[in-house]
């Protein structure tokens, strides 16, 4: 066995040992469902307030920038093992595509992880300018999937 | 002014100042709703997700365990400022008694998150009877406060 089968047979395992225990970690698919739309609602709710200092509607204030960074970076690993396929018609707002499309929409919730990483990173230097630049790639990483898995 | 009165009076002014934004923070009394019963549902499937390694019905993984308790601590710091006084008619779970004794439910609010760090120190040192203690203790923590504070 070569060393590259070794570490492709290694990864293939790795992927499903991560892939396996999220879907059988909700008993009911609403349970999914309910537990997606929680994730995205508190990182809705906490990009809200870094928004309203990156946008000059409250003042910047680093401490609570960070506090929040850290809930959106967390929160944001969250909801995309609870798309399983037994979910698919429970919730009005998901389009059916995520379903027919999962590789791509796993992607651009990992790149949305990646980006509140990198928000989180940039909460840190307690820059505002930072902290902008970095909200705005975070925002845009949301949009990216929304325009096309998100009904209206 | 003494040393005792000037920390008291920071002691008060630091209370005022976490408090005054936490009410700011939602534009609609249903987006605090909805933001404290997001913040509790994934506290519970992620409690569950430890509780299933604790009795025995999926083998203990100390990664895994620390991840939950990783969740578990950061969001239990999330939902008790979120029961302002303009949303005590918004949820049928949320007992009266929240509003009139705000003081003892704060109090046991923030005695859950402090068991919960606990839990998150507990699941760092990796030794199950370490997470199985502060599991029971964070459990526990829970118990007291839906006890007198939610309906079934």
């Amino acid at each position: 066995m070569s060393l590259k089968s070794i570490c492709t047979a290694l990864s293939v395992a790795g992927l499903a040992l991560a892939s396996v225990p999220a879907s059988a970690q909700f008993s009911r698919p609403e349970d999914a469902v309910r537990y997606r739309q929680s994730a995205m609602s508190l990182m809705n709710a906490h990009m809200g307030r870094i928004g309203a200092m990156v946008n000059g509607r409250v003042p910047y204030n680093g401490a609570a920038a960070l506090e929040n960074a850290e809930v959106v970076a967390l929160v944001s690993r969250l909801p995309w093992s609870a798309f399983g396929p037994e979910t698919d018609k429970l919730s009005r707002r998901a389009k059916p595509e995520i379903w027919t499309e999962q590789a791509k929409f796993q992607q651009l919730g990992e790149k949305a992880t990646a980006e509140a990483a990198r928000l989180l990173a940039a909460a840190k230097t307690q820059n505002l300018d930072n902290l902008k630049s970095a909200f705005q790639a975070t925002v845009n990483s949301c949009n990216a999937c929304h325009d096309d898995y998100r009904n209206r």
